[in-house]
């Protein structure tokens, strides 16, 4: 059943009238499913995407190669260009994107596995969180960044 | 982490370099969740629709306006539609769909709170299964039919 967190965000979004989707990569599909657990999520979720390959991270939400190419698809950048293109691919209010390093493969110097970008993008604001998990399993660092964007998109429908 | 049907089919889809998409209604994303909770999946799986709203079902998985309005979103129609949809969406050699009623609201006198159709698009190939769990929550609908569509998953990967 529907953690607290997303029930609130669920509720929220509700009562304002709001919507939100999600573009993930290293949740895989885990954002989507914490919000549709809630009974009544259809109200504020019409859709999202899991863009696991980049070739779908640049098809379906329109994330540019040079992107990509410069600053790899775990970065602040992509993150954005993630969160901006499904909110415009389903008409919604508030998007989110998650993209980073789950582990146990995969890392780099500088985004070591367990750091993720958590992006998003509102009417007309867009930014970026760092987040990092060090030593923490696959399955935690996924159910963290859940989390954590349950509470952005929660902040977000606040404000608007 | 990954139960084991899902890790079967991953290893399956992986030994075989075959590659699946999904389409997910009444899943809400717990598919592609499930399949990327296994490390590696990123080779078998390159990206997934959580198709929730009819307006979703129609411009992301090219679902048929008079499908819906002859035979609902919950059909077997539907689902094979939204199934080879997202094949083609994802350029994936087998797309996986649900659609259904996983309560506790919705249903109807012919298909109850508890009936999902699960389609099925491989090369050349579609079909749907009608599934109906009465009695079961929210949760345990939407994990059986996931359950459901991992195994289906399996038994086309291996017959190609």
């Amino acid at each position: 059943m529907g953690d607290l967190i997303f029930e609130k965000a669920v509720e929220l979004l509700t009562a304002k009238k709001l919507t939100v989707t999600f573009a993930e990569s290293c949740t895989g599909g885990l954002l989507c499913k914490s919000v549709t657990d809630v009974p009544g999520a259809s109200a504020v979720l019409h859709g999202g995407a899991v863009t696991y390959s980049n070739d779908v991270k640049m098809k379906l939400t329109n994330v540019k190669a040079e992107t990509i190419d410069k600053y790899t698809e775990v970065s602040r950048r992509c993150a954005v260009e993630m969160a901006e293109g499904a909110r415009q691919l389903f008409s919604a209010d508030i998007g989110v994107s998650a993209t980073g390093y789950a582990g146990p493969g995969g890392g780099t110097d500088e985004n070591p596995v367990g750091t993720v970008y958590v992006g998003v993008s509102v009417r007309g604001k867009r930014t970026a969180y760092r987040l990092y998990y060090p030593d923490k399993s696959r399955d935690e660092i996924r159910h963290l960044v859940t989390a954590f964007a349950a509470y952005i998109t929660e902040c977000e429908a606040a404000r608007l």
